[in-house]
């Protein structure tokens, strides 16, 4: 429970009115009641408030609380922002119970750190090693000889294969798989899909055959505050580790293939996958059910919008769009075009009738 | 075990023959034993009556069942909607042992209904209520101040986080994961993604700079007769919950992002996915593959193909297709012309020589 | 441990050098430590192995192993079908306990095989069968009713649901989740979406109506050799089960429909999803992301590039790409003009204007 100038000075935000006023949580502004301190961080948000019953409220910078009826408020310049500042203080957790749950499973080789909570049902497998402060939570599986730096926090039902390296600060959301095998296949002979690689399409002479399965002898490796979601998956190296760098969050059902390298603080957002051996450099964002083709090089800065499929390298920078994947000025040019085709068209039968006759 | 009269009433269709012969259950025509029931609903099906030895049938009406070489059948008007009441009859269901599996890990202080089945190694939270008549798979995970109506059937390894509301008959399948945390983040100051968002492709003089986490506050409410498929990722809201209306069912691995609104009896098909704040109307259709952007309005009785990204509002009672999303009608018609493009090209190129010189 | 004499050897190659020397495992050529093996099947490599220290390598044919600096050298002809070999002997696997763990699960009318490892918290259902020598990883679920072959190895929280039947040497990755029920509803009047089928766009006068399900009778058989990826998806069959051939390999993520008959030796690659009734013949390979509509028919041998969506019937042999996928030389052709189309139309103005003034 914080006073609306508690979470002011946690903000590094401004507080006018009653600022000892100890709000209940937050709200939107139409559900507010009037203990909640209402998110009303635009004009259209603060409009919303007359619905609702609040008495403090976050607002956008300039706005006259008076006038709309609070009794206290805290001015921020960046809303998002102050969203991070604030959810953090706010969050109410999943109520572990600390401690370590006497129905896990755990091997006696294992090092479990200071203040570490275990939930029911968890296995710890040989020799892993559990980081101070950590949160490893219900039905989670740690395997054999993983390393897990401090303050970790995995919700239900995670797993980590053998030999995973991560940093401090690693969340993970239920159902995340780290360290399932690559996949990885070769036929005895040239199949193919190796001659249409060379061709663009055209199999040639290649003979049905069964697989020979590449095993993954790597593992993965994973910087610090990194956030992996739901349900999202990340294989092993083939023969090094896959690797994914520092403060870069994957979003639910992404799916990473084996000897990917992923750099610092990019976000991949919902149902992306990439391929194997993809390079991602640093501050990469990928749109929603984005994909990326194996052996693919993309830069440093490369936004790509919703659906984006790559195919080829990126250089640094770029804005992305389209399957396959064009500059987004390009794609809106193109799609513009691709609009008035119908039209086009009958414009060209015009043209033919009155040049040629 | 039924006899064919006591499927027709249950499905309110008509009998004829030896409607007391009482069936093993239900197949493919040509795979039928002589004491299955087979689906023969369409002449189709009914001229591969003749590979398999089944005595009794599910016609199509008008179809002459003697003809066919049967001693029973029953005439329907709908076939697939026989198939529901049909399927309801037999399905042999999952063999859960009735009753509280010893090894389960019940908190004292979950209120569990009456007649309710708990699996093997199932944690039932802090406060957690389920209710009556409720069947919980085993390894299941029911987090803390979850509440559960009458009838759930949660098939095995599903996990619901904390504060979860869902109404009566709720069933999920193996893996679905309900309230993840939402993927929310936002730089200090301005990034490059909120600069293209803007100008649709100038990341302009933005900065490289790491993410600081938005926390979910919310949790999800859920009404009645949904049903959320295999591995399918639901995640929180950020301040208020993410809400999924009466009689809405997700398939396998759909993903709904963190404070989307979904209306009444929709249906989103495998793999679709929908970014954060999200709002669907009523008995819209989403077919496979489906992405939506965030902050997008979809109306009532939308209906989308598989694969379709819509990035933009979408008006009730549309239906749309392609990436980006347009009316199928105009989809069609774009496509054909595109289908058309490498020959326009050359005509366009024989124009110019024509008239340019 | 096995020296470089003893791989050649197992991969039927020539060895040179000191082939007693015993390697301590595999290593990209600028990782690699003294005592590893070096992987180096191309000149490209060939020139890293200076910046590692590899005394022994993998090489090219051809590759003048004296020259390289190295001791040992094993050459190999096809470098990929080298590395299934190679990666088979060395894959250190994930460290399970041999043996039943006290803490599975188990009915006591399972019937498990000689040499059967049994991780901790997994759970056996009533009349399954678990062939020998498999290794069933922690947190598994085997359902009533399954029947499992000889040598499977199931990673951690594989479920198997009621009525299964799968072959010899499965394997199945983290969370892999197979016999989910089918995802089939039924209004019981005409809808929308089916008079969209018939129009391609036009939903008529249909009625928002309710969804009733449509249960799953049918179950789920796989072949031999299949291996199923992490958080893939498998649904049961309506009436009959849905059918996975000898050899077929899906990847992570990968959803399959109900009633869908896949054949032999086929590769589905990561977030490929199959909608219901699905039938796809051998030695197909669908890239990653790909999507196929229900009802579809796939011959022998089609191949598609990543992210095809194939709404209709292709033939045996055939190349595809695209959204709605069409041959990928087709593809290439209409894509190339699609990025001339602004320039089309700006070709098409100035003819206007010359033509008709």
């Amino acid at each position: 429970m914080f006073s609306v100038g508690e979470i002011a000075k946690s903000l590094g935000a401004e507080a006018v009115g009653a600022v000892d006023f100890v709000i209940s949580g937050a709200a939107e502004p139409q559900d507010a009641g009037p203990d909640a301190l209402a998110m009303a961080m635009s004009p259209k948000y603060g409009e919303a408030l007359s619905q609702g019953r609040a008495r403090a409220a976050l607002l956008w910078e300039g706005a006259d609380w008076q006038a709309l009826g609070l009794e206290a408020a805290i001015f921020v310049a960046r809303p998002r922002l102050a969203m991070g500042g604030l959810t953090r203080m706010l969050d109410p957790g999943q109520h572990e119970t600390p401690g370590i749950h006497p129905s896990a499973v755990i091997d006696p080789s294992a090092q479990i750190g200071a203040d570490v909570t275990i939930g029911p049902l968890a296995v710890i497998g040989p020799r892993a090693r559990i980081g101070n402060g950590s949160l490893i939570g219900a039905h989670c599986f740690i395997g054999a000889d993983v390393t897990l730096g401090v303050g970790a926090n995995l919700r239900e039902m995670v797993s980590i294969g053998a030999r995973v390296t991560i940093g401090d600060r690693f969340r993970a959301q239920p159902g995340a798989r780290i360290a399932a095998d690559g996949f990885s296949y070769v036929t005895p002979e040239t199949s193919g899909v190796e001659n249409v690689r060379k061709t663009l399409g055209d199999q040639g002479e290649a003979k049905a055959q069964a697989w020979v399965r590449i095993h993954s002898l790597g593992s993965v490796r994973i910087g610090n505050d990194v956030e992996i979601g739901a349900n999202a998956t990340i294989d092993n190296g083939t023969i090094r580790d896959t690797e994914i760098g520092d403060g870069t969050k994957l979003d639910n059902q992404v799916h990473i293939g084996h000897n990917c390298r992923i750099g610092a603080d990019c976000l991949l957002c919902g149902q992306t996958g990439l391929s194997g051996s993809v390079t991602i450099g640093d501050n990469v964002v990928l749109g929603g059910q984005c994909g990326v083709a194996d052996n693919t090089f993309i830069g440093d800065r490369v936004i790509a919008g919703g659906g984006t499929k790559i195919l080829s390298n990126v250089p640094a920078g770029r804005v992305m769009m389209g399957y396959p994947a064009v500059k987004m000025d390009t794609h809106t040019e193109m799609y513009k075009a691709q609009r008035r085709l119908p039209r086009m068209l009958r414009d060209l039968d015009a043209l033919k009738k009155a040049v040629f006759k």
